[in-house]
C-alpha cells in the first residue's frame, strides 16, 4: 500500500482524547491545509474559529449533544457569503468547505492527531448553539466543528472499499 | 514543512494532461482513497462512475463547456439516496461525498497524478448531460466530475493561507 492511501485510511474518527493541548502553531498549519483546498471558481468563501480556551471548549462540550468527547482543541469551518473571491459560485460552499474540513482532517492524521467531525449545518438547532458559543454572526453559517487532539489510542487504518459501489464508463 | 502539508499543498487543478493512460489498479486505488472519507453516521451513501473509455471521455469533453481538458480518465462521483446505511443522515450527503471527493484529489497528487474538480450539482443542466452520458438514472445526483491523468506540467504547491480568515476562540 502506498504513503497516501497509508494516510488516508489511518484518518478515523477519534473521541477520546489525551490531557495534553495542541500548540498554536499545529493548528495554524492545520488551518494551512483546510485553506489549501479547492474551491468552485477559487471562490474561497470560508472563515474558520480556532478554539483552545478551555472554557470554550466545556461550552462546546456541554451543550452539544453530538459532542461531548474530551479534545483539548476545535476548529470551527464558517461559510460567508459576502467574502468569496467570486460570489457567483457560492452555490458550491457546501462542496468548497466539506474539501476544506478534510483537508484539516487528513493533515491532522498526518501530525499525529486524532480528529472528529462533528456535522452542524443542516441542523438549525446546532447551528444556532455553535453561533452563540462562537459568537458567530448570525448570517455566517458554521458547516461543522472539528474536535482535536492527542488521542487516547488510534484505531487502525481502515478503508470502507466497497466494490458494489463502482460502475465502470457507465452506470 | 511536514509531509502531509507538503501532499496537500501539491493537490493542484490541472487541465493539461500527458498522453498516457492511468491503470485501473490506480483507478481503484482512488476509489479505496474515496471510499474511505467520513460520512455522517457512517452513512456511505456514495457512488461512482470511473471512466477510462476514451470514446466516453470524449463524451464528457465535447459536452461539458467545463471540461474540455485532455484528461484520460474520470471519476463521477454519485450520491444514491436509497443505498446509505443511515438514511437520517441523508441532508449530509453533500459534504459526504465532498470529503470523498477530496480523498481522491489528495491519493491522485500522491499518485504523481494531476486532477481537477468539475463542479456538477447544483447545476442542473450539468446534472442532466452528465446523466445521460453516464446512463446515470434520474435519481442518482451526480455531485461532481474528478478528471485525472499524468500532467503535462505539475503546478507548483501551494497553500491559499489567509491569517484574515481565522479567529481564535471567538469570531
Amino acid at each position: 500500500m502506498s504513503d497516501v492511501l497509508e494516510l488516508i485510511f489511518s484518518r478515523r474518527s477519534v473521541r477520546k482524547y489525551l490531557d495534553k493541548t495542541v500548540s498554536r502553531e499545529i493548528l495554524t498549519d492545520l488551518l494551512q491545509a483546510g485553506m489549501a483546498a479547492p474551491s468552485a471558481c477559487n471562490n474561497q468563501p470560508w472563515e474558520f474559529v480556532a478554539v483552545d480556551d478551555p472554557a470554550v471548549m466545556q461550552e462546546l462540550r456541554s451543550n452539544l449533544s453530538h459532542g461531548p468527547y474530551n479534545a483539548p482543541a476545535a476548529i470551527a469551518v464558517l461559510y460567508n457569503d459576502k467574502i468569496g473571491n467570486n460570489p457567483r459560485c457560492n452555490s458550491f460552499w457546501e462542496q468548497d468547505l466539506s474539501a476544506a474540513v478534510e483537508n484539516i482532517l487528513i493533515a491532522a492524521a498526518g501530525f499525529g492527531l486524532g480528529s472528529v467531525w462533528l456535522g452542524t449545518h443542516p441542523k438549525v438547532d446546532t447551528i444556532l448553539k455553535v453561533q452563540r458559543i462562537l459568537k458567530i454572526p448570525q448570517q455566517v453559517v458554521p458547516l461543522a466543528i472539528l474536535y482535536v487532539g492527542y488521542p487516547e489510542t488510534m484505531p487502525e487504518p481502515n478503508t470502507k472499499y466497497n466494490p458494489a459501489r463502482v460502475h465502470w464508463n457507465q452506470y
